[in-house]
Protein backbone atom coordinates (compact mmCIF):
# COMPACT_ATOMS: atom_id res chain seq x y z
CA UNK A 1 0.00 0.00 0.00
CA UNK A 2 1.04 3.39 -0.75
CA UNK A 3 2.34 5.64 1.93
CA UNK A 4 0.86 9.02 1.93
CA UNK A 5 3.46 12.06 2.85
CA UNK A 6 2.31 15.30 3.24
CA UNK A 7 5.52 17.59 1.68
CA UNK A 8 5.99 20.75 1.96
CA UNK A 9 5.62 22.57 -1.78
CA UNK A 10 6.64 26.02 -3.17
CA UNK A 11 4.28 28.03 -5.36
CA UNK A 12 5.81 25.81 -8.65
CA UNK A 13 5.63 22.66 -6.44
CA UNK A 14 9.50 22.41 -5.43
CA UNK A 15 10.02 20.05 -2.87
CA UNK A 16 12.93 21.76 -0.49
CA UNK A 17 11.70 21.58 3.32
CA UNK A 18 14.84 19.26 5.03
CA UNK A 19 12.50 17.80 7.50
CA UNK A 20 10.73 16.34 4.53
CA UNK A 21 13.28 15.58 2.60
CA UNK A 22 14.72 13.85 5.46
CA UNK A 23 11.18 11.56 5.28
CA UNK A 24 11.36 11.30 1.52
CA UNK A 25 14.70 9.23 1.55
CA UNK A 26 13.92 6.92 4.86
CA UNK A 27 10.86 6.02 2.96
CA UNK A 28 13.17 5.22 -0.37
CA UNK A 29 15.82 3.68 2.01
CA UNK A 30 12.59 1.34 3.52
CA UNK A 31 11.85 0.78 -0.28
CA UNK A 32 8.33 1.80 0.25
CA UNK A 33 6.29 3.59 -2.48
CA UNK A 34 5.38 7.01 -1.31
CA UNK A 35 2.82 9.57 -2.41
CA UNK A 36 4.48 12.88 -1.78
CA UNK A 37 1.63 15.44 -1.71
CA UNK A 38 2.67 18.79 -2.26
CA UNK A 39 1.04 20.86 0.98
CA UNK A 40 1.55 24.62 1.61
CA UNK A 41 2.52 26.23 4.51
CA UNK A 42 -1.47 27.31 5.20
CA UNK A 43 -2.69 24.37 3.97
CA UNK A 44 -1.11 22.38 6.81
CA UNK A 45 -4.12 22.97 9.63
CA UNK A 46 -6.39 21.40 6.66
CA UNK A 47 -4.58 17.92 6.22
CA UNK A 48 -5.07 14.67 7.71
CA UNK A 49 -8.85 15.96 9.70
CA UNK A 50 -7.34 18.92 10.62
CA UNK A 51 -4.67 19.10 14.42
CA UNK A 52 -1.37 19.33 12.04
CA UNK A 53 0.94 21.74 12.71
CA UNK A 54 3.80 20.54 10.91
CA UNK A 55 4.80 18.73 8.05
CA UNK A 56 6.19 16.01 7.13
CA UNK A 57 3.13 13.65 8.32
CA UNK A 58 2.29 10.24 6.89
CA UNK A 59 -0.60 8.64 6.68
CA UNK A 60 -0.21 4.46 6.17
CA UNK A 61 -2.99 2.85 6.52
CA UNK A 62 -4.77 3.28 9.05
CA UNK A 63 -1.79 5.06 11.23
CA UNK A 64 -0.71 8.85 11.22
CA UNK A 65 2.36 9.80 11.84
CA UNK A 66 3.47 13.38 12.52
CA UNK A 67 7.25 14.35 13.15
CA UNK A 68 10.15 13.76 10.97
CA UNK A 69 12.14 11.54 14.19
CA UNK A 70 8.72 9.63 15.47
CA UNK A 71 7.92 8.61 11.08
CA UNK A 72 11.70 7.38 11.49
CA UNK A 73 11.21 5.55 14.38
CA UNK A 74 7.90 4.19 13.21
CA UNK A 75 9.69 2.78 9.90
CA UNK A 76 12.36 1.09 11.78
CA UNK A 77 9.48 -0.38 13.98
CA UNK A 78 7.24 -0.77 11.02
CA UNK A 79 9.45 -2.38 8.94
CA UNK A 80 11.79 -4.06 10.46
CA UNK A 81 12.36 -6.33 7.64
CA UNK A 82 13.39 -3.56 5.16
CA UNK A 83 17.12 -2.01 5.11
CA UNK A 84 18.00 -0.58 8.66
CA UNK A 85 17.35 3.45 8.64
CA UNK A 86 19.73 3.15 11.91
CA UNK A 87 21.93 0.24 11.90
CA UNK A 88 20.86 -1.13 15.50
CA UNK A 89 20.13 0.71 19.27
CA UNK A 90 23.86 3.01 19.18
CA UNK A 91 22.99 3.53 15.55
CA UNK A 92 19.65 5.28 16.35
CA UNK A 93 21.42 7.42 19.02
CA UNK A 94 23.94 8.23 16.45
CA UNK A 95 20.84 9.70 14.37
CA UNK A 96 19.41 11.18 17.49
CA UNK A 97 22.56 13.19 18.01
CA UNK A 98 23.28 14.17 14.47
CA UNK A 99 19.40 15.39 14.62
CA UNK A 100 20.43 18.06 17.38
CA UNK A 101 23.52 19.29 15.73
CA UNK A 102 22.19 19.50 12.65
CA UNK A 103 18.79 21.39 14.28
CA UNK A 104 21.11 23.49 16.59
CA UNK A 105 24.04 24.02 14.46
CA UNK A 106 23.60 23.73 10.66
CA UNK A 107 20.04 24.94 9.98
CA UNK A 108 20.30 28.05 12.03
CA UNK A 109 23.45 29.20 10.21
CA UNK A 110 21.72 28.14 6.16
CA UNK A 111 18.63 30.16 7.41
CA UNK A 112 20.75 33.22 7.77
CA UNK A 113 22.04 32.27 4.30
CA UNK A 114 18.46 31.27 1.95
CA UNK A 115 15.47 32.88 4.15
CA UNK A 116 14.56 35.34 1.52
CA UNK A 117 15.34 32.56 -1.21
CA UNK A 118 12.98 30.48 0.63
CA UNK A 119 10.48 33.00 0.75
CA UNK A 120 10.76 34.26 -2.84
CA UNK A 121 9.85 30.65 -4.10
CA UNK A 122 6.45 30.50 -1.99
CA UNK A 123 2.53 31.55 -3.14
CA UNK A 124 1.46 34.67 -1.89
CA UNK A 125 -0.39 33.26 0.81
CA UNK A 126 2.23 31.36 2.47
CA UNK A 127 4.99 34.64 2.23
CA UNK A 128 2.76 36.10 4.27
CA UNK A 129 2.79 33.48 6.54
CA UNK A 130 6.52 33.21 6.24
CA UNK A 131 7.66 36.68 6.67
CA UNK A 132 5.82 37.34 9.82
CA UNK A 133 6.55 34.19 11.70
CA UNK A 134 10.37 33.96 10.49
CA UNK A 135 11.06 37.93 11.16
CA UNK A 136 9.66 37.93 14.30
CA UNK A 137 12.14 34.70 15.36
CA UNK A 138 14.87 36.27 13.95
CA UNK A 139 13.89 39.89 15.37
CA UNK A 140 15.24 41.13 11.77
CA UNK A 141 13.33 41.59 8.47
CA UNK A 142 14.50 38.85 5.95
CA UNK A 143 15.68 41.63 3.71
CA UNK A 144 18.30 42.55 6.62
CA UNK A 145 19.27 39.30 7.15
CA UNK A 146 19.61 38.68 3.48
CA UNK A 147 21.81 41.30 2.95
CA UNK A 148 24.00 40.23 5.94
CA UNK A 149 23.88 37.20 4.48
CA UNK A 150 27.84 36.64 2.86
CA UNK A 151 29.43 37.08 5.98
CA UNK A 152 27.93 33.87 7.02
CA UNK A 153 29.04 31.58 4.55
CA UNK A 154 32.51 30.65 6.19
CA UNK A 155 31.01 30.07 9.71
CA UNK A 156 28.51 27.57 7.78
CA UNK A 157 31.44 25.41 5.93
CA UNK A 158 33.25 25.54 9.39
CA UNK A 159 30.08 24.08 11.22
CA UNK A 160 30.20 21.55 8.65
CA UNK A 161 33.58 20.25 9.42
CA UNK A 162 33.28 16.92 11.37
CA UNK A 163 31.11 15.81 7.99
CA UNK A 164 33.82 16.67 6.01
CA UNK A 165 36.12 14.96 7.93
CA UNK A 166 34.20 11.57 8.18
CA UNK A 167 33.53 11.71 4.40
CA UNK A 168 37.04 11.87 3.43
CA UNK A 169 37.97 8.47 4.60
CA UNK A 170 34.84 6.75 3.56
CA UNK A 171 31.70 7.06 1.29
CA UNK A 172 28.79 7.80 4.51
CA UNK A 173 28.32 9.16 7.28
CA UNK A 174 26.71 5.30 8.01
CA UNK A 175 29.66 4.13 6.54
CA UNK A 176 30.29 2.65 3.52
CA UNK A 177 26.48 2.66 2.84
CA UNK A 178 24.07 5.65 4.05
CA UNK A 179 22.42 5.89 7.12
CA UNK A 180 19.43 8.61 8.51
CA UNK A 181 22.65 10.36 9.85
CA UNK A 182 23.10 10.88 6.36
CA UNK A 183 19.69 11.88 5.27
CA UNK A 184 19.95 14.23 8.38
CA UNK A 185 22.80 16.00 7.04
CA UNK A 186 21.86 15.86 3.48
CA UNK A 187 18.38 16.97 3.75
CA UNK A 188 19.80 20.48 5.00
CA UNK A 189 21.88 20.88 2.61
CA UNK A 190 19.09 19.78 -0.49
CA UNK A 191 17.06 22.66 1.36
CA UNK A 192 20.00 25.36 0.66
CA UNK A 193 20.67 23.50 -3.35
CA UNK A 194 16.85 23.89 -3.83
CA UNK A 195 16.08 27.12 -2.90
CA UNK A 196 19.45 29.38 -2.58
CA UNK A 197 20.91 32.04 -4.90
CA UNK A 198 24.47 31.01 -3.90
CA UNK A 199 26.91 28.30 -3.69
CA UNK A 200 26.92 27.24 -0.14
CA UNK A 201 30.15 24.96 -0.94
CA UNK A 202 33.29 26.01 -2.78
CA UNK A 203 34.08 24.12 -5.94
CA UNK A 204 37.23 22.29 -4.31
CA UNK A 205 35.35 21.30 -0.78
CA UNK A 206 35.66 17.90 -0.15
CA UNK A 207 31.75 17.98 0.89
CA UNK A 208 30.52 17.79 -2.69
CA UNK A 209 31.31 14.28 -3.66
CA UNK A 210 28.95 13.23 -1.09
CA UNK A 211 26.75 15.35 -1.74
CA UNK A 212 27.04 13.78 -5.56
CA UNK A 213 26.76 10.72 -3.57
CA UNK A 214 23.69 11.39 -1.50
CA UNK A 215 21.63 13.00 -4.64
CA UNK A 216 22.54 9.53 -7.16
CA UNK A 217 20.64 7.71 -4.29
CA UNK A 218 17.40 5.73 -4.78
CA UNK A 219 17.33 5.85 -8.12
CA UNK A 220 18.42 10.03 -8.24
CA UNK A 221 15.32 10.83 -5.79
CA UNK A 222 16.98 13.79 -4.54
CA UNK A 223 18.21 15.13 -7.85
CA UNK A 224 14.94 15.48 -9.07
CA UNK A 225 14.32 18.34 -7.33
CA UNK A 226 16.23 20.66 -9.50
CA UNK A 227 19.18 22.80 -8.03
CA UNK A 228 18.45 26.47 -7.75
CA UNK A 229 22.13 27.71 -7.40
CA UNK A 230 24.33 28.28 -10.67
CA UNK B 1 47.74 -8.53 32.78
CA UNK B 2 48.34 -5.38 33.28
CA UNK B 3 48.10 -3.05 30.24
CA UNK B 4 50.25 0.18 30.58
CA UNK B 5 49.02 3.65 29.60
CA UNK B 6 51.31 6.21 28.86
CA UNK B 7 49.19 9.17 30.09
CA UNK B 8 49.93 13.13 29.70
CA UNK B 9 50.68 14.25 33.62
CA UNK B 10 51.32 18.14 34.77
CA UNK B 11 54.03 18.85 37.59
CA UNK B 12 52.00 17.51 40.37
CA UNK B 13 50.94 14.28 38.35
CA UNK B 14 47.63 15.91 37.85
CA UNK B 15 46.06 13.99 34.36
CA UNK B 16 44.21 16.35 32.26
CA UNK B 17 45.13 15.20 28.77
CA UNK B 18 41.66 14.75 26.97
CA UNK B 19 42.95 12.22 24.34
CA UNK B 20 44.18 10.32 27.62
CA UNK B 21 41.24 10.00 29.15
CA UNK B 22 39.24 8.74 26.16
CA UNK B 23 41.42 5.74 26.64
CA UNK B 24 41.11 5.70 30.21
CA UNK B 25 37.73 5.49 30.43
CA UNK B 26 37.61 2.97 27.21
CA UNK B 27 39.60 0.77 29.81
CA UNK B 28 37.99 0.91 32.21
CA UNK B 29 34.49 0.53 30.37
CA UNK B 30 36.11 -2.93 29.18
CA UNK B 31 36.93 -4.01 32.64
CA UNK B 32 40.60 -3.80 31.87
CA UNK B 33 43.20 -2.92 34.63
CA UNK B 34 45.57 -0.40 33.82
CA UNK B 35 48.43 1.20 35.31
CA UNK B 36 48.62 4.97 33.89
CA UNK B 37 52.41 5.79 33.66
CA UNK B 38 52.56 9.59 33.95
CA UNK B 39 54.50 10.90 31.51
CA UNK B 40 55.46 14.48 30.25
CA UNK B 41 55.28 16.19 26.79
CA UNK B 42 59.30 16.41 26.94
CA UNK B 43 59.24 12.22 27.76
CA UNK B 44 57.12 11.36 25.06
CA UNK B 45 59.69 10.77 22.45
CA UNK B 46 61.35 8.41 25.01
CA UNK B 47 58.93 5.92 26.14
CA UNK B 48 58.61 1.96 23.77
CA UNK B 49 61.77 2.63 23.01
CA UNK B 50 61.45 5.82 20.85
CA UNK B 51 59.22 6.80 18.12
CA UNK B 52 56.36 7.91 19.61
CA UNK B 53 55.03 11.50 19.06
CA UNK B 54 51.88 11.57 20.85
CA UNK B 55 50.13 9.88 23.62
CA UNK B 56 47.99 8.02 24.71
CA UNK B 57 49.78 4.84 23.84
CA UNK B 58 49.32 1.17 25.63
CA UNK B 59 51.37 -1.19 25.63
CA UNK B 60 49.67 -4.61 25.90
CA UNK B 61 51.71 -7.30 26.16
CA UNK B 62 53.41 -7.39 22.68
CA UNK B 63 51.29 -4.87 21.45
CA UNK B 64 52.00 -1.50 21.47
CA UNK B 65 49.14 1.38 20.20
CA UNK B 66 49.13 4.76 20.14
CA UNK B 67 46.23 7.23 18.87
CA UNK B 68 43.17 7.24 21.17
CA UNK B 69 41.02 6.14 18.46
CA UNK B 70 42.81 3.35 17.16
CA UNK B 71 43.42 2.05 20.82
CA UNK B 72 39.50 2.39 21.01
CA UNK B 73 39.28 0.01 17.91
CA UNK B 74 42.41 -2.27 19.26
CA UNK B 75 40.32 -2.57 22.70
CA UNK B 76 36.56 -3.34 21.03
CA UNK B 77 38.42 -5.92 18.42
CA UNK B 78 40.91 -7.93 20.42
CA UNK B 79 38.48 -7.64 23.85
CA UNK B 80 35.23 -8.89 22.03
CA UNK B 81 33.63 -10.01 24.77
CA UNK B 82 33.70 -7.16 27.13
CA UNK B 83 31.22 -4.60 27.06
CA UNK B 84 31.06 -2.90 23.58
CA UNK B 85 32.72 0.27 23.60
CA UNK B 86 30.54 1.34 20.04
CA UNK B 87 27.79 -0.59 20.25
CA UNK B 88 28.15 -2.50 16.88
CA UNK B 89 28.62 -1.08 13.15
CA UNK B 90 26.55 1.97 13.23
CA UNK B 91 27.75 2.98 16.86
CA UNK B 92 31.53 3.08 15.68
CA UNK B 93 30.47 5.70 13.20
CA UNK B 94 28.95 7.89 16.08
CA UNK B 95 31.61 7.58 17.68
CA UNK B 96 33.68 8.59 14.67
CA UNK B 97 31.19 11.61 14.30
CA UNK B 98 31.14 12.51 17.20
CA UNK B 99 35.26 12.81 17.38
CA UNK B 100 35.63 14.71 14.54
CA UNK B 101 32.95 17.05 16.09
CA UNK B 102 34.20 17.13 19.41
CA UNK B 103 37.84 18.00 17.74
CA UNK B 104 36.95 20.64 15.56
CA UNK B 105 33.81 22.29 17.03
CA UNK B 106 34.77 21.91 21.04
CA UNK B 107 38.58 21.35 21.79
CA UNK B 108 39.45 24.68 19.39
CA UNK B 109 36.47 26.83 21.67
CA UNK B 110 38.02 25.16 25.04
CA UNK B 111 41.65 25.50 24.09
CA UNK B 112 41.02 29.62 23.81
CA UNK B 113 39.66 29.17 27.35
CA UNK B 114 42.08 26.82 29.45
CA UNK B 115 45.57 27.22 26.89
CA UNK B 116 47.62 29.83 29.28
CA UNK B 117 46.32 27.43 32.87
CA UNK B 118 47.57 24.38 31.55
CA UNK B 119 50.94 26.00 30.77
CA UNK B 120 50.65 26.93 34.42
CA UNK B 121 50.49 22.96 35.72
CA UNK B 122 53.14 21.91 33.53
CA UNK B 123 56.91 21.03 34.32
CA UNK B 124 59.63 23.61 33.56
CA UNK B 125 60.61 21.92 30.39
CA UNK B 126 57.45 21.14 29.89
CA UNK B 127 56.36 24.75 29.54
CA UNK B 128 59.01 25.53 27.33
CA UNK B 129 57.91 23.13 24.75
CA UNK B 130 54.41 23.76 25.10
CA UNK B 131 54.42 27.38 24.96
CA UNK B 132 56.37 27.36 21.71
CA UNK B 133 54.57 25.03 19.70
CA UNK B 134 50.57 26.98 20.95
CA UNK B 135 51.72 30.37 20.12
CA UNK B 136 53.36 28.82 16.86
CA UNK B 137 49.79 27.60 16.52
CA UNK B 138 47.55 30.30 17.63
CA UNK B 139 49.92 33.21 16.43
CA UNK B 140 49.63 34.69 19.18
CA UNK B 141 51.01 34.67 22.95
CA UNK B 142 49.23 32.43 26.09
CA UNK B 143 48.44 35.64 27.78
CA UNK B 144 46.63 36.66 24.80
CA UNK B 145 44.97 34.21 24.23
CA UNK B 146 44.11 34.01 27.95
CA UNK B 147 42.86 37.75 28.41
CA UNK B 148 40.49 37.23 25.45
CA UNK B 149 38.97 34.69 27.32
CA UNK B 150 35.90 35.73 28.79
CA UNK B 151 34.61 36.80 25.60
CA UNK B 152 34.51 33.06 24.18
CA UNK B 153 32.73 31.40 27.02
CA UNK B 154 29.37 31.92 25.46
CA UNK B 155 30.21 30.26 22.39
CA UNK B 156 31.60 27.33 24.25
CA UNK B 157 28.24 26.58 25.61
CA UNK B 158 26.11 27.37 22.50
CA UNK B 159 28.76 24.61 20.57
CA UNK B 160 27.63 22.08 22.67
CA UNK B 161 23.98 22.52 22.19
CA UNK B 162 23.26 19.26 20.46
CA UNK B 163 24.76 17.35 23.49
CA UNK B 164 22.50 19.58 25.91
CA UNK B 165 19.19 18.46 23.87
CA UNK B 166 20.18 14.99 23.62
CA UNK B 167 21.43 14.24 27.49
CA UNK B 168 17.79 16.41 28.46
CA UNK B 169 15.66 12.56 27.86
CA UNK B 170 18.37 10.36 28.30
CA UNK B 171 21.29 9.58 30.91
CA UNK B 172 23.97 9.40 28.47
CA UNK B 173 24.63 9.99 24.96
CA UNK B 174 24.42 6.38 24.22
CA UNK B 175 21.49 5.93 25.89
CA UNK B 176 20.28 4.41 29.22
CA UNK B 177 24.24 3.55 29.15
CA UNK B 178 27.43 5.26 28.52
CA UNK B 179 29.08 4.25 24.98
CA UNK B 180 32.71 5.77 23.58
CA UNK B 181 30.92 9.08 22.40
CA UNK B 182 30.30 9.89 25.87
CA UNK B 183 33.71 9.56 26.65
CA UNK B 184 35.07 11.74 24.06
CA UNK B 185 32.64 14.59 25.04
CA UNK B 186 33.04 14.17 28.35
CA UNK B 187 37.27 13.77 28.21
CA UNK B 188 37.26 17.70 26.47
CA UNK B 189 35.00 18.77 29.68
CA UNK B 190 37.24 17.07 32.40
CA UNK B 191 40.34 18.86 30.39
CA UNK B 192 38.53 21.75 31.49
CA UNK B 193 38.14 20.89 34.69
CA UNK B 194 41.23 19.60 36.21
CA UNK B 195 42.93 22.73 34.15
CA UNK B 196 40.83 25.41 34.03
CA UNK B 197 40.26 28.40 36.18
CA UNK B 198 37.24 29.29 35.42
CA UNK B 199 33.45 27.47 35.35
CA UNK B 200 32.66 26.61 31.85
CA UNK B 201 28.80 25.71 32.58
CA UNK B 202 26.49 28.16 34.07
CA UNK B 203 25.47 26.67 37.47
CA UNK B 204 21.53 25.62 35.95
CA UNK B 205 23.24 23.64 32.86
CA UNK B 206 21.44 20.55 32.13
CA UNK B 207 25.00 19.56 31.31
CA UNK B 208 26.08 19.61 34.30
CA UNK B 209 23.80 16.33 35.52
CA UNK B 210 25.85 14.44 32.96
CA UNK B 211 29.13 15.17 33.63
CA UNK B 212 28.32 14.46 37.54
CA UNK B 213 27.37 10.90 35.97
CA UNK B 214 30.35 10.69 34.15
CA UNK B 215 32.52 11.55 37.14
CA UNK B 216 30.24 8.60 38.57
CA UNK B 217 31.65 5.83 36.22
CA UNK B 218 33.77 3.05 36.64
CA UNK B 219 34.15 3.44 40.79
CA UNK B 220 34.61 7.45 40.19
CA UNK B 221 37.34 7.03 38.42
CA UNK B 222 37.81 10.66 36.54
CA UNK B 223 36.46 11.99 39.47
CA UNK B 224 39.76 10.99 40.78
CA UNK B 225 41.56 14.07 39.62
CA UNK B 226 40.86 16.86 41.33
CA UNK B 227 38.59 20.37 39.68
CA UNK B 228 40.47 23.28 39.69
CA UNK B 229 37.74 25.84 38.96
CA UNK B 230 35.67 26.68 42.19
Amino acid sequence: MTIVLYDLASRDDLRFSPNCWRTRLALAHKGLAADAVPTRFTEIADICGGGQKTIPVIEDGDSTVADSWQIANYLEETYADAPSLFGGAAGREYARFVQAWVQSQIHTRLARLIIKDVHDILTPEDQGYFRESRERAFRRSLEEIHAARDAHVDDLRRALTPVRQVIESQPFLGGEAPLYPDYLVFSALQWGRTTGSLALMADDDPLNAWVERCLDLHGGLARSAPARAT
